[in-house]
């Protein structure tokens, strides 16, 4: 069967999405802030701790993406290639190791959903907007000091994030929390949806050819909100640690499974 | 850990779908049609084959829901209630038995996809509209001999089906290809992505306290269009076999896993 | 020209809607309750006043509708065709008559915007949901003592209004604040945009044929809020009057220009 | 009254849009290629006449926009400041000049919508999509030669048309369709809905502090598509002029009324 996911065919190109390795490129908004450790520690996986260093330190990033496979088809069909989403990223200690991991995140296509699910990413829904810096026009901000940005992600119909930065100087590195291999969770229950899992994975990943440019730091606000579905708000930001703007170009071809129970 | 789906947290509250049962209340549109009998036999699973009564009929189905946890909470936010779906229903031998067996669904709603991955149902996001039959003023057919319905699917930004049906009598059944136990797979590559898999299922579920109502036979149009993504088309439609519309209700509770390879 | 709308060609076709006469089919959740009367005061077109009775009450109305031109090609494409809008209705007193007149409503089509815009009504985009009756399973109300029904709009990725509804007995009329013929303003700014206007009329309009079914009475729960476009919630509800269930159908032919300044 | 559209309210706040002055900043893909010098004509507004040079000639041109009033708050809630836009423009001559003109237009946002209303665009709702150029990793094309870029737009759930550019060289001007004042209607049927209009007028508006960069030329392919509510297509593409890839900054603030009937 060619199909690398669903739905299958013997063709493939119904799949949701090619097969790896893809390509990303895109462009960031980051904020870090400092929260409850104990808010992170209880998103951690089993087994996994709090690191020593600035325990409590989340980042929320917003991320405006094109990707596509490998023959890159996508790329001249925008609508396959273009997508938004915001993720939270957090730090833990498993195995003696240093990890980054993501709890939460939305995104507004299918495909780049499910190929979440592939690498262990709780991907929701969501709608989500990013101030773009421009070049011509009055419309935006420049990449210089003082530009200022907004970013929104609502789901359900609810606001649950709001962000704004305005860049302060060029630097080096857009933060340090998601900055460690990934530690994720792929579980899926048994369709007896008795408690029992078919698939219950702890796994790692990483990209390749990471390429990153345009890195400004930023002084920053942040508003989390409530609602029925979303509990990001629980990260309480007490602290803003920073800004960030940066573009990213990523590649992808695998990762490594862990732990399976 | 409370939750039942991802993302996971100590209230389960995140997650994209509560713990069953769900629970089902809806109307549908169907068309029943011939095609190819190999056409039908490439979407089988490895291991089914044929039926011998009426091989290449397919079923195109139409569906507008409400569907809740065991709670009812989301009936109260409709946005989390509220979802539709269109989907091809095929029929296999497996093990000597008869099966219906779903290749190709497109829903509107996030929380309606990832419960279709625990159910084993291939979902992409889709575009979806089928007219509803009304009681009050003309904007709308009755359900009545006569009364005239569309619908239509689209997926990308490009049409995938379109239907109409011309009520002519009430009848029993609504069709007869969706009419088994489902035979689907369950399967998520493992994140080596080297052609693995870390989850290989073949399972069948069936709802409980089903209720059918306002059965009505009709005749239909179809018209299947290919895109670069879709290929619900090479079901090429030789023969239309009925339309009907129906309403339903359902819950579901779990299923049971077949073969995990 | 056949066109009774932009944009226009010699064969009308493309026109955002067609002409006059349309015809809606729908189901509506009403919520009545008690502002500040400043707040409707100020909603009022110039020259109005304030109803002697029960001055502050505002109606808000979640209406989920079938429409269509007078040769019913909308009901078979039935994207053309269904639209959800919610729509906030107040009372003023002008030229010694009572009017109703709606300052404040969110569609989710282009057709129904721009038709609005035709009739006087300020429409905007939004994402709006509401619960409806079932008659099989249990995914939903039934129209009956105790049955309950949730609504929400959202705009712009914030929520604006959330309402509750329960079925109490079934009752003649389904509220008393959009029973008066609309007084509407149409206007839009001359293109030098200057302060000066190329259209500034009041308007009035009323259905034909209306019918009305299935008028359920309900107790009620309201919360608006504020948002950086949304005034909404300047209509602060201090007391529910009551809420309503019920099913219209009406058809629209024209109204009547009032003034043209 | 201090809004400049409605809704109207005290506080200006709920205006659709904001006064003018109005700031664009975008990117923008063209196609430029000749139809029927008939199908042109037909879209001209009464009394003007086909141009004598290459009447036939059409852009279609995909922008993706960041606006904004002039205070810049859209920039930071840019769900309201970004959008995208398809437009078809074609020239005519009228009282001795040439113009251009924009027959028909899809845009993704209600104020994008009712803005150009005041502009005279008949613009509806659309998906549109288009590569944007990357400067780091692999999915996108870079702004040199051989960079290839797609652009796709629906309505209604159906394909209007795709495009794809590949960039030869750097060139100086985005083709020639568009170059001239545009001439537009603007038009409101009185709610008499008896034929008789409430506004009638040609306008005519030019945008300043224009910018205009990275004007690329490019080899293209076009296929424009029938749907039941779009006429695009029968401005039959029979030769490719050429195509373009640019950046523009353009300012706002006003148009003439060129004639009001």
């Amino acid at each position: 069967m060619g199909a690398f996911l669903f739905p299958e065919t013997p063709s493939g190109r119904s799949s949701l999405i090619p097969p790896p390795p893809w390509h990303y490129s895109g462009e960031m908004i980051t904020v870090e802030f400092r929260t409850h450790p104990d808010r992170v520690a209880e998103l951690l996986p089993e087994g996994a701790t709090l690191v020593d260093d600035d325990p409590g330190a989340v980042a929320l990033i917003w991320a405006d993406w094109q990707s596509s496979g490998d023959d890159f088809e996508e790329i001249l069909d925008p609508g396959r290639s273009q997508y938004k989403e915001v993720f939270a990223v957090i730090r833990g200690r498993w195995n003696d190791e240093t990890w980054s991991r993501c709890p939460y995140i939305w995104v507004d296509k299918d495909f780049a959903m499910v190929r979440g699910y592939h690498q262990g990413y709780p991907k929701k829904l969501g709608e989500i907007w990013m101030t773009r810096p421009i070049t011509v026009g009055r419309a935006g901000p420049r990449l210089e000091s003082g530009g200022r940005f907004g970013a929104t992600v609502s789901a359900n119909g609810r606001l649950v994030a709001e962000a704004t930065i305005q860049l302060t100087e060029p630097t080096d590195s857009p933060g340090f929390v998601n900055g460690h291999p990934m530690l994720h969770n792929r579980r899926w229950p048994s369709i007896e949806s008795d408690g029992s899992n078919s698939m219950d994975e702890l796994v790692t990943m990483r990209g390749y050819d990471g390429e990153v440019a345009d890195v400004w730091a930023a002084d920053a606000t942040l508003a989390l909100h409530s609602t029925p579905t979303e509990e990001l708000a629980l990260l309480e930001p007490l602290e803003i640690i920073g800004g960030y703007y940066h573009r990213v170009g990523v590649s992808w071809r695998g990762g490594t499974t862990l732990e399976a129970r």
